[in-house]
């Protein structure tokens, strides 16, 4: 257990109300007096998304201190934000239940990964509730305003490349590394890979850059139209979902896989990267003109494919299927 | 169990990605494709809320249907909304979470259940997250547009009255009726007095034309400021926030609890009237001549205390402190 050794009072012992006042000293005005918070707008469209982070499900205390739960959980939705064209976050509420002998240090820790994470990638904690319960949920509610770009799972074309943001499995290999389980040329790994993975798999960072240049590059005759998702429950994952939203074929071809440098070779390092999951990159489908402006501007972009005519399937270049069930999967059902 | 004998399929049989299709017909256009949804602004602010709502904390399947649960976590997010100010209702986001082997019907009923309360209150659902856990959860947010009027808790001022837009302790004895409980002087109950506490408690409806009259029946010479809160938590207990977010005294008339037509008289009736919880009404502290407006054109509104100079204490008339602890009372930890 990682967990932080003092204050160890708990929320039972603490009371509903002293937890809520405790809580408002995480925010920057008094929205725990009321219920509702505001959102000041001026005019623009506004994107909204909720995520739900179940302890043992999405979640563990074994391999995650209550800091990084709390950064990760804003991470994934600022994530979900971006790959929808948000480059603006306005802030997030919580939903926070807890066990009732959970201890304050625990609550405390993860506000303050949240607090860490919103001073990164903008926006501010607007308010929330909490409740006792079984086990420990984090439900997350994030808005932000919208630009010119509404990227959508359904917007592939056939001719569109698909890039990547960014490389992928990083994550996979941190959680690895945390929980010291077998992996293959372990001696290889350096030690900036390493460094990397783990803080891919602790305090991962949406690409909100990335994001502004895609919208700074859009050739001018192009229109406003472009697929996107982000990597989150795995990067074979998200291209399937294109795929099936879009109702195109996807083709990746096996010598771009979005490795990270130093990357090792080997099924296992295939599978970690192909879906290891918790990468928080954006996929993009784009017309071939616009997606070349962008890996111009970022440096970790990579073209990793592209969208054909066809069926809702993920082909090899080579024709041949690929199986998203022979590499490790996501689910949380 | 008053649960639907119909499909008995289970979600772990269904799996995540047909559930969220499955999930997309109660959706007016197709966000579940994508993790984010548009809210639609026109200049004015917004207002945010999330609830959570826990199994066995919040609601129990011994006395509520699926489709009342859906309902209930609807009109408690609406509640929040109208008494911070909101009389137009954008739409809710849910995170939904589950034990794997809950049955299919008992989501749709949930979601039937949400569906129909949103007609009535107005707004859409917007999107949301679903994940498995040990017990059922929801995490409602809910977006409304802001009026004139942002009602706070802490805008008591001395000399205020106290007004409630309608009577406590219905959801209370609805429980009561439906739980089978032991209910002093049973036999007097009125028949609609029954019918009334049970709709109260399963299908409760916000007073949000109660919000729109306050709006309305401002008078022109006194500015936009008023306290406000709704009386979820019970009566007493949302006197109690305004007295301490406002930091006066609360003075409560004995002759005036807000009883219902027919309310028996006795201990466990005043109990119930004074914090059953629940009620889901508005408790404004304004300006007597806005009051005396108000409650002209809200048949069931009424008068019940003023707020005085003083440290934050709930009194009686006669001066004697009210002690919430002598009441039932709610507590989520």
């Amino acid at each position: 257990m990682l967990k932080s050794k003092q204050n160890k009072e708990t929320l039972n012992q603490i009371g509903e109300r002293e937890i809520l006042n405790r809580l408002k000293t995480f925010m920057d005005d008094g929205q725990i007096d009321d219920d509702t918070s505001i959102i000041n707008t001026n005019r623009k469209n506004l994107i909204i998304n909720t995520d739900v982070f179940v302890e043992k499900v999405h979640f563990s205390e074994e391999t995650t201190f209550p800091e990084n739960i709390g950064w990760k959980a804003i991470a994934a939705n600022v994530s979900d934000l971006i790959s929808s064209g948000s480059e603006n976050i306005i802030g997030i509420t919580i939903g926070l239940i807890t066990p009732p002998d959970t201890e304050w240090s625990w609550v405390n820790d993860v506000y303050i990964g949240m607090q860490k994470a919103l001073e990164k990638f903008g926006g501010k904690l607007l308010g929330g509730d909490c409740s006792q319960g079984k086990q420990k949920v984090l439900a997350i509610t994030a808005v932000g305003s919208l630009g010119p770009l509404r990227l959508h799972r359904s917007n592939a074309q056939a001719g569109d490349l698909l890039v990547t943001s960014g490389p992928h499995g990083l994550s996979r290999l941190g959680l690895a590394l945390l929980q010291s389980e077998e992996i293959p040329n372990k001696n290889e790994l350096t030690e900036n890979l390493k460094k990397q993975s783990i803080n891919a798999h602790q305090t991962p960072s949406p690409p909100i850059d990335a994001l502004k240049h895609l919208i700074n590059c859009k050739p001018a005759k192009i229109p406003w139209r472009a697929a996107g998702t982000d990597s989150s429950d795995g990067f074979l994952d998200s291209l399937a979902n294109i795929s099936s939203s879009s109702n195109c074929s996807v083709i990746i071809d096996p010598n771009q896989m979005p490795k990270a440098k130093d990357w090792p070779k080997g099924q296992t390092w295939d599978k970690w990267c192909l879906n290891g999951g918790e990468d928080f990159e954006m996929i993009v489908s784009l017309p071939p003109s616009w997606a070349q402006e962008w890996i111009k501007l970022v440096p970790s972009a990579q073209i990793i494919g592209k969208i054909t005519k066809g069926p809702p399937k993920l082909l090899w270049k080579n024709g041949e299927e690929i199986r998203i069930k022979n590499y490790s999967n996501f689910t949380h059902f």
